[in-house]
């Protein structure tokens, strides 16, 4: 039997991890991320696609391309979870379980980062463990995943 | 004497329609939308040719091609109604008439969703009628083609 | 059988239409608007009763005198429109489908008119097409009042 | 001897209590209230006057009446307990004391309703306890009354 | 000839002048006021016809009859300045000139009488000067009356 | 068979009543008033347990232990009403009907006492009274403690 | 006996009166008006003195100095009428009446202009009428000055 | 050698975990998590030490109480979370890392749980998945552990 | 002669004063402090009773306790400084002279800090002078307690 | 030697230039400019590439491409200066110089336009000048490629 | 060895001291205050040069001219203190020690006096203890007039 | 015949350039400034007169004398540009071209720096380049002064 399948989604300049203000970010790059989401996920009998664009178009395309194939969302929008009621009206049409991440504090940041538009449409958020919030956000999918 | 043609704008998830949300947005497709209002634009003496995107860009792209070959823009901007300042500066740009419609009563949603940025830079705004508003809008837009 | 009956209320300075400062609410005036509305209606299956006030709480009056007799409402609150809680009050108690209409696109003014606290209230608006609104708005009350 | 009078008035929509959204406002009509509270204030020593008006201005004008012939002001200012400075300032003209009743709980509904400008001008306020307000109200100015 | 006639209107409360709160308003009532300015605007050469209501929709309709006898339009809205633009709505529908008027200095007192809605459709505004002020207000007319 | 208990609780500083800014918040101590309100609960087939504290966290402590022992609660949280969202959430936690109870009109007094936090999780609220608020407490807490 | 003296200060920009956008401020000059209440004082049995500064320091020297020679202030702040608490703290330091004029009706220019700081401080307030102002604002502190 | 001692403390309410409001907050008792939490720090190689108080001030002296003995802090403020500087200076002052929790998707809630006080001073938060965050925010802890 | 006794009120984490972020909050701890404060008062003719804690109840215990042994207040009330009405009230109600010390600059920090609840009952502030500012404080007292 | 390149980005609707309201933005092509620019370049050691696009990814993924091969941008973000966190994260992760440029003076259009989210993340900004403006923008990057 | 030098500074309307609002302001006059420093300074091995202007410029050119010659700063800049970034700018441009003085407990006056913009620049504040105020001000400079 | 005039005009504490916070704003003296300024203007065919003050009256001043002799100004209003109507109104009563120049990014500071009170009345704004900005400045001004 094929495992669940949770699609991954990063937001802008998430590419550029590993090199980016690394004091905030992390020196992680996305691919040792994504290898790393793989494992873990294979371990819990999942199994993760990952996509990053910087575009909030292409992330609501990928988001609604998740409804037939996928069992959950995992996603870090980026800038966008600030502002992006369209990804949370695409996340709420879909109705599958999200989980956001960010890699980041957003909360001890500034104050623009405090807002979390995209959270509200999620089943919670953990924000501020660098690469590792990726790896709980799986885990805390789990169940939601088991009950469908 | 091809009659005047209007661009059907569909923003970011309304090409779920139908199985999103019914219960705010209605049973309707997409598709059956369009197909209604091809029907009523007959009626009236016009043409319409309709997109969907979930990209604000592709939305603009769209607004902008419309400047040459089209006589009026009827948009349904879906979250970005509430947000983009770049879609309302697009419609300013091509002063062409447009007119907004909402299948939802969007003043009586959450407090983001009772601003309307895109709206300033309309003829017009329809909002709260389901699929029929389109068809509304399209005779709203009527008299602005005619006068043309 | 008689046809269901839409009561129609202008609200305050609307009695002056095509006096008013034509450049924003155009120059037809209100008898005529009325008249157009009773052909509009006729050729709907409906009949209207239309009232102006320029007294918040006589609009509020005939609303409740709507109750019993009428199957919709048809509703310009004019400046009313953006802070009379007490009208909304009066739509939610009676719980007749509602229609909003404004002759100007609210959204495209002053700050104070984009606040739309009657519409909370009702299915749906239409603002900004001119005396065209009511007769749309009628359109958009028929399904409501079908389905009773 | 002749009791004191209480004047009671009740504000817009009040008219349809006991239709009007029952959840939110209970069963009782407002004539049931009257002659609830006729009988409370017999007990008290008291005689009521009830008025109900849809109307701000009558309900100023009747607070202004109030001034030569009674003691004492009990009025549910309803959706205009939140804007009125006019009412506010009515009462603040005929230093009659005055209590203010909501029958719902008005700081448990939405925010539009928890500013209170009339209340600012009444000794004070009872709110959430449906039609017992109301006699609640008529015991709390009864101090009042006496100490006059 | 027939001297211009200046509509005079009071609003909510101003009947119980001379009574009302005299620390905040004077001593001198409504009839006294209106007498006086009788006087002076038979100095002035023009007539004045006054009236009083705490109706907002009364003080709409009497500004509305005013279009069509009266040069100019001298109006203490009272608490009403401070929130009616369907009064702003109607001074801008009938275009004559108007002065607004208040006897105590709003600007001098709680927050909520700082923001001055009618004022905005006025020539100019007078405030703190009690009584005298509408004699003031009377003289701030006059070139406007002459000018038409 | 016993009285059912109506737990009351005293916020911070209100051990100090009769001493404490009499001018606001009058001349009865604390002891008088809980003498006043076990003869009145007595009266109304009640019994009171009265406890005051100047800690949040003794009240929210006070309101859990309430839970199976008491059929209601009469709380004047004091200057916790403005802010305490803890205390809220507590009484909604034990899901016992709730009446908050003030001894001055807050609405009447600076605007950081007009926000009412505790009161979105009480049946209701009365303000303004003195110590005649507690009683008047009592019996709007009867019904809601008959009907369990 | 020597007239009293009322002190007349012009804000910044004022000396350019009759050159400054004169659809706002009209085409008198500064000369002009000062002579014109010259003419209009003698007749109220006053005089004045009139100095115009564009610096708020200087203004506030000539309000102090005022405090020993003066019966009243005539000001127009200009533009530091809506920040000026220094201004303001002056007239209140020296307590002489004070009139604010505006030439024009800063209630319907752009928000940051409605906001009247230094108003606060004066007994009353005149603006939207030009030159006449002025005029009107001398009238206006002629009782405060003889009741002295 | 001993494991390294996580402090794990709950706030207001949440000691009535499993019977307050299950929809919201679950059905596992605060009493299933610790000993949930106990066993999942086992396998990670830590311990922790588990409180509970309704108090500010209680959690504030158990979070310096740590200072010395813990290497680790745990934190589920309940509604302390959107206001308390105290409890986020308290953490600043012993700069340990912390993980603030929440079992409720706090942004997904009313307006007032969307401002986070305590989590600027943390290291991250994790919030809406009950009882399963507190374990995922042990591993959150972790890494912050080891590295000291 | 017994001195007059001055309670010095140390708010939260002011415990850890010298471990705790000592480059915003200074190296000395609270026991050099209190000692420094006795040398203080000595040498003015007073006497202090200092007092640690992180509880905002206990804080107010303690104010209410001065009320009939001590002659004046002199608090830190920490983070409590920004919120607390309930401190505010507290010292109020007992009326003794209070003064508020800071260590650090608070106008001088992030904006939440700016706002001063607790000031506002008292005589004055002293902020920014580290362990200085106590002595200073203490001085400011002396006066108004010379003056009982 | 090659040029250091400087990559010009033009945002949404700017390919309408010469077209689009030309009050407000000019009448030079937006191949003109780049013409221009390109010209300018040349003069100053620097060589020009400029793209334009309506999608705020598509200027994301140019941001970020330009990181290998460029030493300085010159964005015109358009519309999304005002709100975009997005395209300011993509500069701060590639840590260019960048200098934001407007054709039109923001600053004295509607308030949307006054806050500019973009320059938080760029050296400076030149707003209000026109074509010119791209011309002095390259000139206020030199200093900074230079540096490099 | 001459003894370091303090510049004092005095703002707007401290020039009436004695005579402006004394229950605000105290009796004391200005030259009162400043021999009183003079004395004070001796004492602690200081001198004071003392000036006042009701001008902002003055009152920034006076701290530019102290950069050379003294070793810190005491001001009080009455009004300025709620709005001069320009005073704010000018004492962090010549990074003296600087102490801000209020005679008045600005915190419990109205809110415009409860932001402090000038105290960001300052070592601390010293508010509401009248002319000794500025005595403590002194000794609160001392310590990082003798670090230099 | 001779170049046309440029008002340069510094603001508060530019005076100090060079040693003011360099790390801000740079280390050129002001001096350097206008010698470079000069020798700029002399390239494009104009002469520049530059004045420094740190009084916003003087600022005035020097813009209203501008009106007869010169053809543009270059103004840094420094910290006066957040918030003084009053330079704004100078400008706009002189009708001259001015641009406005910041030595630091004003958008990139503290919130208080993002509201650019003054640039609503010039050309444009040019902010973040240091000493080049003038020179920017210069460039900008040159096509209006030439379409004169």
């Amino acid at each position: 039997m094929t495992p669940p399948r949770v699609r991954v989604l990063h937001g802008p300049s998430l590419n550029l991890l590993g090199r980016r203000e690394p004091s905030i970010y992390g020196t992680a790059t996305l691919a040792e991320i994504d290898r790393g989401l793989a494992a873990e996920a294979a371990e819990l009998g999942l199994a993760v696609e990952c996509f990053q664009s910087n575009h909030e178009g292409v992330l609501i395309d990928r988001i609604h391309e998740a409804a037939g194939s996928c069992a959950g969302i995992l996603i870090n929008p980026g800038a966008y979870a600030h502002s992006s009621l369209a990804i949370a009206d695409a996340l709420r049409a879909i109705a599958l379980p999200a989980v956001e991440v960010h890699l980041s504090n957003v909360h001890a940041r500034e104050p623009a980062r405090h807002t979390l538009v995209v959270a509200a449409a999620c089943v919670g958020v953990i924000a501020g463990f660098g690469a590792l919030g990726y790896a709980l956000g799986l885990r805390a999918l789990l169940p939601h995943i088991q009950r469908r």
